[in-house]
């Protein structure tokens, strides 16, 4: 196999990682709206703090329920949460 | 540890199923739209067809890197997809 189709192949199966970084900047203005902590809101959530550190670092692939947690707590829908 | 406290931790513990069950029929909805069949539609997002039906019967906890490759293909944005 050619190395550029290797290229091609891994272009294609990669992840948007911008989608990750926009998704946790979402949650991190959110939050702050709220005026929550990170632990705060994994608390709350029932999710660890550090991961919640993560999905705002865009670090996470995040699960859909987490997302419906998150959007609980951070009392949006899931619509409006991903508005961004 | 009482019986009753250990039901509670799990129902707090629990994901939300109806959330899965409700994006899963979100989903089948707009592939149905766009007249694609699970086929068709894993294809285009680099999912197998298995996976896009056990998203659409509820039964996976779908990732934010796969939502954002379904809603690419259902031809909506993230907001979009969770009008729902």
């Amino acid at each position: 196999m050619h190395k550029s189709s290797l290229i091609c192949m891994r272009q294609y199966n990669q992840p948007d990682q911008s989608l990750r970084i926009k998704f946790g900047n979402r949650v991190r203005e959110l939050r702050k709206k709220l005026g929550l902590s990170q632990e705060e809101l994994g608390f709350k959530s029932n999710i660890h703090r550090t991961y919640v550190g993560a999905v705002e670092r865009g670090e996470q692939n995040v699960s859909l329920d987490n997302i419906g947690r998150l959007a609980k707590h951070l009392k949006v829908s899931l619509s409006e949460l991903f508005k961004m």
